[in-house]
């Protein structure tokens, strides 16, 4: 069975410098480690705590910049989506569309994003049990289009909490659809810092390790080279310096796990 | 100070017929127990369980037939909008635009329909703590429009279970803004059924009770002829016949919880 | 339908005067609005947060204490058992014997407990379901003895959290037995303070109304003449002054609720 | 750093015969594997959900049958204990006393159990939060016995369904103790068949994989050779014959974890 595949990138498009700067440097980390690449990055943050905090470069240069990386580093791309029309332009810039969490049941979106013949992935709801995630997956295929990945993110515990349940993903897994794991969201405080969203950092890690003992086919981590002066989630971003180093102890988690299970 | 205002009306517009004849028995109801009534009905399901579900009438044909409802009976009306482009055209057919649960974070939703004018009246997301609701209104008015409310509807608990925290309604109310608390969507067991939600009508009635006794502005509850060959929310929604029961004697409740605290 | 009964007093027996003080301003208060009162205090506090803090004045004193009070001013008193051989000596000097959440269902002590004969008052687990308290109450009439108490005191809800689910109270009534509503345990927050517990005083008088308008038997109020300085459960309890004013109005909303529901 | 320490025996003390068989299977596959093992086992379920399920052998017997086990096999064992008074008496009988996640506030019982020297296995109670450990690890080491072990068994989530907080792994990990992951109890439902608790056995083996990549210095895992017939815990416990084969993979994901990170 493969190796995890790698969904990584800052949490919104700063610039296309900036893009240029984050994709070229998980492409070297990546490719040192034999690491499938997808780079992520947000043209909107659309569903922020406060409304006073920044929303991001918009579609239009968001795609373009998205595009360029792509074709300037041969890495697929993936970008989220928010409006049913906004997943026509989207498909055209970008290799996979991602459903947020919140958006996970809206119908509409799911089958404008599955109509589009590209990967899907779809964030499962803070507020959904793993089990209902089939009728979700059942949105998008309906629409023939087969290519869905599952993420798990977290799921409501009390307050301001995320919680993640292990068993959760191999019930996915049970679609037969590939399980991602966010190992960044996961630790997210939501509305913790009473108008914007908290973090630990220091557990997604760790996290991420029980996840891929279970046997996920691919982890969702967003960096930043500064995340304590990032526009958002910076709380829960892992430092780009120690990507690798947290990559490549990974690896070698997810090699043993799949050769012991999955082979 | 006032009574509660009550929104009221099945889940979704089935037919021209239905909502006349639902209307003008929640009107001659409220009509004789002196208590003012929101007609409510949605004319898309937006976000249903399972993708073979029933949708509805559409934006058009509904927003005429609330529009119809309107003029034909003189009572307020309220419908979700889920796009920002629906809120100008929902502004202009309804009274009250109603923005769903899972989109309560949705900025640019907020945005439109703030920018109607119109009264808007925000579910808080299954998986939102009270005091974030202030950030959601301030979305909202940041247009300039304060005609906001805030409605309760149940929180996360566990899987395919909602609860209510009665505490989070004395704490929205602490922004000024009118709290509604969803007696319906309340006792919903989200995804309960497989593909589709479960619910528990039986204890609506005795959660209104609560949620009025800590002094609430409104109650929202759903109500059918026949819930149990309802299109959508049948498990949850109140028989009609036992509408007029159920109101009077929450009225009340609510006179003597008035006088007592809000006088 | 007879109206509430009251379950209150200091948390923790402090001295005999101290005992006799409250004892006496509690009859006062109850002889007045005409409400059956239940004095409540523990001889030990053996469960708290932290090793460090006070146990109380040991079982013999508080046993002493407890039954000078009951013929003192002649009210029935209440106290907490620990070990089932706490439950015969504290069955002669107190009328009804109360079962820590924690131990609702340590099967020794709640079957001690029954063979006294007297009323066992038992507190819902943090971790127990409603439903799942008919298994419990059954560990007790398992004895022949059915003068039993089902109490609410707040349900987990993420960490250190208690929630109250309101359909809780209509669900443990079908049991037959007696449901009573602790309204300031329910707002404790658990382990809150770090070596001690926190709590929500302003919510206990909102939260007993919203018990109330679902129809409970009893509530279950601890005070103090001066929380902020008593040895236990300070943040929770509501101040003696405070007392006779909130169990006016909740009176009234009993009464109304019993008559229109429980007549 | 050392290899996971494995705690492992059938739920109950069913015979003499019973335990000798299942020890001495547990220690030929350890002495195989090269496995640290505690053989576990209960003289008494103290909590079960309902009054007529079997109770177990009682402590006179039990613990005679598991000071015989230690002696035959030459493998150090665990019971818990429930009353203050149990303490003396099995820390004669075994080397490990198990304090029952119910009872972990329990202030005698910590440190009557504290006091006799011996290592304490402390649950974590399913309401309580990780960093809440702290204070119940210094009412045992208030008594100078240092010899503390912290246990995750699982969180309430919802009704009758726990839930692991990875986190709370490296969290317990802070106060310096060993953390042991409980595997079986962790995928119990509680209560969850009405007057028994369910459990999904099949979610063990990958919870404690998970466990284990974070980095966990022990394992809990209840076994019996026919669990479907078992008198107590049944859903949830591993098949023996399934143990070898679960064990020797677990072990080599902890080798690799540890090495990785703990080294």
């Amino acid at each position: 069975h493969k190796n995890f595949v790698l969904i990584a990138g800052p949490c919104q498009i700063e610039s296309r410098a900036h893009a240029h700067e984050m994709a070229l440097a998980l492409k070297e980390i990546c490719s040192e480690l034999n690491i499938g690449l997808i780079y992520k990055s947000s043209f909107d943050k659309a569903n922020r705590t406060s409304v006073a905090t920044a929303r991001g470069v918009g579609m239009e240069k968001g795609l373009d910049i998205l595009a360029d990386v792509r074709s300037s580093y041969d890495i697929p791309t993936l970008t989220d989506v928010h409006h049913p029309e906004q997943c026509q332009p989207a498909a055209h810039a970008v290799d996979v569309l991602q459903i947020p969490a919140f958006l996970c049941r809206q119908t509409d979106l799911l089958i404008a994003a599955g109509q589009t013949g590209s990967v899907i992935n779809v964030k499962k709801g803070q507020f959904l049990a793993p089990w209902d995630m089939k009728n979700v997956a059942e949105k998008i295929s309906s629409t023939g289009n087969h290519n869905i990945l599952l993420c798990e993110r977290g799921t409501s515990f009390g307050y301001n909490t995320l919680i993640n349940d292990m068993r959760g993903l191999p019930i996915m897994a049970q679609t037969g659809y590939p399980v991602i794991y966010d190992a960044t969201h996961s630790v997210q405080q939501p509305g913790g810092l009473g108008s914007s969203s908290g973090g630990q950092r220091e557990f997604a890690p760790i996290l991420a390790r029980a996840a891929l003992a279970t046997g996920v086919a691919g982890l969702f981590i967003e960096t930043h080279q500064d995340p304590d002066h990032a526009p958002s989630d910076g709380p829960n971003m892992i430092p780009l310096k120690e990507m690798k180093n947290i990559l490549s102890s990974l690896k070698e988690i997810d090699t043993l796990v799949k050769s012991l299970f999955f082979a």
